[in-house]
């Protein structure tokens, strides 16, 4: 099962043309990434602020498929494709109702704060993360 | 003289209805307050991290005049009313040509960000704030 | 009874010292103040694009009492001091717990997106507001 | 010549972790391709406007290469890959003095806002896009 997490479309998430301002959308998905850690009883506050960890993204692929509209609700499907020793490929799809509006690969570093270097995942990060993976949609 | 800055209405600026989005605005004059201080050799760089003092607005009081459309360039004129001994009382009036768009007044509290207690103004920035001073617009 | 509605301090509604950036709750009290047409059934889509209103704010009056931090949730309490032809005062108070965080009173004017002018209270709102009616704090 | 502009990095654009935001990156970037475009005469808000055109980003792949901090000047070098009918292939490199902070490729559509499908560049657009136009960058 992917995690799924529904945003609305705010006032302030639209341009002036009336559609999603893309800028919106990274910045919702950083709720949504942060989400899911809590899902699993990780919080992000705890993770920077106790055990010095933070969660980079390093790369990401975004195609936009259609325009969203104030008052949209949209569906965020988190799939986790891979869990390296310290990295993290997910893979979300984003739509209203049955509509693909935007999809995003995402390649996520865990790194200490402290020495900005990769630090391997803690046991209770991977064991939460096991529950969204599907290996069958590793690129 | 006020400290007078320009700063064009940009597209992520503006609501769906085509004019400024209030918030974007405070964010705007974020970038005015630094600005100003900026223009007497102070950064805020160096006051947070080198210095540990940081500059919390506490009192705002906001007028929103006329609407200011896409492509606007907001002139803001900062005057200086008044400078405590760990306070600031800014009048700033924003415009776009001739037409007042908005206008704020603006109380900081130059704070430690090690006890969040208030802190004396350090000379540099009291002597960089008196270019500014217009004692006769104090409320 | 005031309209109440809580919204957690996001990963990106804080500045580099850790505290609340002051334009996201700007950006959060939009959102609130859509929330509280909506919860008698108005939507300001359909005031924006069906009835061609907006409820742009003219004046604002923010006082920033403690610092917020990252994890906090903020409960909003908005007070509807009162209810004029075509304006509405609102009271609105931002506690974490039993802390006071930061209050705002705001004058909205409901106006015409055709011509910019003001336009009376259309029935539904004006009930709708009506249920956090609290004349005894008007200014 | 790749299209080149500079960019602080604002108060407002950081994280609690004292690094950028990357939704501010994306703002940046939407200002970034505006500016390209008046720097050959054709402004967004007439194109938007007058014209009736948009200008949506479709595919964006992002890589993070070394954060920025507070104070840091981002300047942005963009390449013109691509010009076809109506789609326009955009790298951009993002640098801190001599340092890759991240880049971007960036396919965008010139589109009709009135039917939302795609329309040829017009002759001004497509002439100035010239300017920066490096055929030997093409994936």
């Amino acid at each position: 099962m992917p995690f799924m997490i529904s945003k609305p479309m705010r006032f302030g998430d639209c341009d002036l043309t009336g559609i999603a301002y893309h800028p919106a959308y990274l910045s919702m998905l950083v709720d949504v990434n942060e989400a899911m850690f809590a899902s699993f009883g990780v919080t992000w506050k705890e993770l920077m602020f106790e055990r010095h960890l933070g969660l980079p993204s390093v790369k990401m692929t975004i195609e936009f498929k259609k325009p969203a509209v104030y008052g949209d609700v949209l569906d965020f499907n988190v799939h986790v494709r891979k869990i390296g020793k310290s990295s993290l490929d997910l893979y979300t799809v984003v739509k209203v109702g049955e509509d693909v509006i935007w999809t995003i690969e995402q390649l996520i570093v865990m790194t200490s704060t402290k020495d900005h270097k990769s630090h391997p995942w803690p046991d209770d990060c991977r064991a939460g993360l096991e529950r969204y993976h599907h290996p069958e949609l590793a690129a």
